[in-house]
């Protein structure tokens, strides 16, 4: 994978902005989509992240275990920018050493208040701009 | 539906925010989201959209047929509103009143520049607000 698209992943996902998505799909292709911001890119492969509500979205990875992270910065109506992470579900955990690390990085968050359900951990696929558009 | 949400998804999709995203699905369950801001809620059930670039969503669509809309507004990273508009897509024309309709949207937008592909019809199945996140 692109370097610089690995190192703009990273910064734009561990920033936890609140606009961070994550689609997901069951395995009739209906298709979700959920604000998921909690969450870190712990080296260039992998993600974890926080699940506290996001029902729909933990079952369909329990299903297809396939989704993709969008981060999307806009300013105003003139721009935009931001990256879109291809993921695939490799572990779910409810202790041990990344449940702990994403705990304490919910703990900072304004989602503080909502019991940990899972620790999700994502293998990255692909990472691609968010727009391919050519003139 | 209720109405309200009903009137928030035409109110917020007919504004073509920047941060407009169409999130699909392959056959084989890969996600894929992607910005797609030119599109019109004609009646309470169906959207319209102008497809110009977005090759692998329209791909997607050809595929499974389904997908669900995001619209996201953050207020900084203070507070969050939107919609989640899920869509079953019914036509795919390159001519006709519907083209010719959103094709005359496409020209007030930044996008003017990009020759329309088609014009894609899809039928609301259910409508979402950004989170159901309950205390």
């Amino acid at each position: 994978m692109d370097k610089a698209l690995v190192e703009k992943a990273r910064e734009l996902l561990n920033a936890n902005y609140i606009s961070t998505t994550l689609s997901t799909v069951d395995k009739d292709y209906n298709v979700n989509i959920a604000v998921i911001s909690v969450l870190e890119m712990i080296d260039d492969e992998t993600v974890i992240c926080a699940r506290f509500g996001a029902d729909r979205t933990y079952a369909n990875l329990k299903e297809t275990g396939k989704g993709v992270f969008m981060v999307l910065l806009t300013d105003g109506e003139k721009s935009k920018d931001g990256i879109r992470v291809y993921v695939e579900l490799i572990g779910d955990y409810t202790e041990g050493e990344y449940y702990e690390r994403i705990k304490e990085r919910l703990l900072k968050t304004r989602y503080a208040s909502f019991p940990l359900k899972n620790c999700l951990v994502f293998k990255i696929t692909d990472i691609l701009p968010v727009s391919l558009l050519k003139k």
